[in-house]
């Protein structure tokens, strides 16, 4: 076999076999195959596709390219969920102690922080002393003694997707359903949950920017799951503006325990039942309302609020920070963007919001930078809010002045104000599951 | 600038600019740019095309990213030819010295053998002594003495060629039409000469399989030509058979003297009649017919053959060969390959034929073999030719037997026997300038 028919082959828009997709990966992952040829493929593939056994056959490949979990020496249904990365997006964080607070396992790698968009991560190192980076038999452990534990990617996984999406970067490859999908999916199913629940993006914020592309890549993912017996389900959910009202590492941390006490805004709680309610669903715990009704009661209960204190307290983080959000530290400089004129806000550009934290120190600019834990936004205002001019429309935390004022400027770039109130959006437009897209009506809305 | 964003908008269809060309081009050769950007690139290049403007820039970046050769010391017009490389093609060496013969200049650098093709140079080394690796200074003084010089290329000819073809050959980017004519019309500029005659060939054992792909070749380098000022010309002509009777370096050389004397076969002469006078045209030396009639002339009258014997001589060559054959080395064992069958040859795959002549030795098998001169092909039939059983169809010359065997098995399962004659095809099927293109019918025949 050699790499030149192969991609020869898919130039040609002709189907790759099982095996030339193993010899294209294991000779990429083993360095017998160069970046070349792999590029080329790569580009051959974004004209042409690849059909759903090829994509699952990718993933697969990726997946075995390094180790695979096996969670099942830990009692009971496993479920995992992915985010296809989002500005403000602490779901994560609310969900799975809602769901481990009712039995349902979640042993989950999550990742950091990459461009405009937050990572669970990141903002689980805000909490003094909380060390994500555990060995497995620490993780598996946490997970068996209190049924859920989320830690830093650590060991050896996929190193297929590591290289191959480090070339996609550079060579104007990554725009690719199948690609994307086989990355996701690699991951997840070398993580080894049972179920697997994709919350996947659509708006300005994410990476799909039509609803469309974004039901697409659902199908594809659920599609690749469930080939592989992973019990496999996809809600799409709006990112067309900021998820809840803070951006920012300690602040997003404040808002999940806000939310898991059942103080959240409303966006932000509906969609953490919508989702929580999907893996409790996955994992058979009853039909969707059940499951929601379920989820709900976490809250009120405080068990889901509890839950994550235990996980915080086996992973050496400190909880009081938890009970009370006043002894996180503080940022030094707080700074108010005033409303520039009156009206309705139209909209709130996502991706801005999120690069105007990043800018605020709550990101990486680049993958060398540190993180300033106390930096983000917190919204005033959000779409659909009336504002008069002086109104404050969000509050910026940051170590400078220079870095406030130079945020300000991006994230009003961002902001329409008009004297018409916009229409109003669903907060998840669709549930995809490998027999069905169910479309949700505004009446799932955000107010 | 950056590489990535011309990838992006290469893949996205849209038109390069001059200045991005030339930043891949320079980056590429100074190995700024890396391998597996540029084979990116080069897959998108594929699926969408060059511009004629984006293909003539290119050309030139490619021309001038090494030595461009400065003929303007010598004067008159000088012709250059380049043919997309056939087998039994010994073009060169007949029509070189039929319009130096004429005064017109010929100072041309020549290709070695490659796959199943002949090369120039191969051919004029199996002449005892003679040199093809000449400095420039010696190639101009014997351009400037005797009109006419034909070399192995030396210096640093279009360096960005050697790379990027290297490249396309290991990430299956070479069938794309502009990409190949940037190639060969990078060197004819580098190259130095006024005016281009292309000799683009058609049929089995040529690159280009169809005449319509062919005749888009031949229209892609003609335009990259005239856009940059040199008169360019291309003739498209049968590969769909050997070109005359030799197959094999010093058996090829043979032909060709027998030719410049008068008695080569008839396809070959007229090809070379064809081939000279569009060279004699493009000089400036009259309309085709006219120019035809001059070029039977230097066969008539010897001039073409004395030029050859000059310019063997210049280079050091022994020319005692060239008027005696029977003086040329004789290959160990002699093979008759029989008919197994009665009937007229259909047809005879020519790409076999020169795999064939390379079994016997006359070509490489890698890179770094050694010819031998005195194998090869000599054709007593051809297509049209009615065959009894047990007539010779073809004799074989070869170091061993072992290797006539072998190539035998490949050369018959070229050949096809059949009770019908078939259809006779043009020698030259067509004539590309930059105003038109001329197709020729069957009058203009193999017999």
């Amino acid at each position: 076999m050699r790499m030149f028919d192969i991609i020869a082959k898919k130039r040609d828009g002709k189907e790759l076999l099982a095996e030339e997709i193993k010899f294209f990966i294991d000779g990429y992952v083993s360095g017998e195959i160069k970046d070349y040829q792999v590029s080329a493929l790569l580009m051959a593939i974004y004209f042409n596709g690849l059909s759903e056994a090829e994509t699952t056959e990718l993933t697969m490949c990726m997946a075995k390219s390094g180790d695979m979990i096996d969670l099942s020496t830990i009692p009971g249904i496993k479920v995992d969920k992915h985010s296809t990365g989002g500005v403000g997006d602490k779901t994560t964080l609310i969900i799975s102690p809602m769901v481990a607070a009712l039995g349902v396992h979640v042993a989950k790698m999550s990742g950091r922080g990459l461009g405009h968009t937050g990572g669970t991560i990141d903002k689980m190192e805000s909490i003094p002393n909380l060390k994500t980076a555990v060995d497995r038999e620490k993780f598996f452990n946490i997970v068996r003694k209190i049924g859920l534990c989320v830690i830093g990617q650590s060991g050896n996984i996929v190193p297929a997707d590591k290289k191959l999406y480090a070339l996609r970067d550079v060579t104007a490859t990554i725009d690719n359903m199948q690609l994307i999908a086989a990355s996701i999916m690699s991951k997840k199913i070398a993580a080894g949950s049972d179920c697997i629940l994709l919350d996947v993006k659509a708006g300005s914020g994410a990476f799909m920017k039509t609803l469309d592309g974004s039901i697409e890549l659902a199908k594809t993912m659920v599609k690749i799951g469930e080939n592989v017996d992973r019990k496999t389900v996809a809600l799409i959910t709006d990112m067309d503006r900021p998820l809840g009202l803070a951006i920012g590492n300690s602040l997003e941390i404040m808002e999940v325990c806000k939310t898991l006490k059942g103080e959240g805004p409303e966006d932000l709680t509906e969609i953490c039942i919508s989702l929580a309610a999907n893996m409790l669903n996955l994992a058979g715990k009853g039909e969707i309302p059940e499951c929601e009704m379920l989820a709900r009661s976490t809250i009120e209960d405080g068990s889901a609020f509890n839950k994550l204190k235990e996980m915080v307290n086996a992973l050496g983080g400190d909880t009081r920070v938890l009970d009370n959000n006043d002894l996180f530290e503080k940022a030094k400089v707080k700074y108010v963007v005033k409303s520039p004129s009156e009206g309705y806000i139209n909209s709130m550009d996502t991706e801005k919001c999120g690069t105007s934290a990043v800018i605020l120190g709550a990101g990486r600019e680049t993958k060398e930078s540190s993180i300033d834990f106390s930096a983000g936004i917190v919204l005033n205002k959000k779409v659909s809010d009336y504002v008069n001019l002086g109104d404050t429309i969000a509050t910026f935390y940051s170590s400078s002045l220079e870095k406030c004022k130079s945020a300000e400027r991006l994230f009003m770039n961002g902001i329409i104000i008009s004297p018409v109130m916009p229409q109003e959006e669903p907060l998840i437009y669709a549930r995809v599951t490998k027999d069905k897209i169910e479309k949700y009506e505004v009446a799932n809305c955000r107010r």
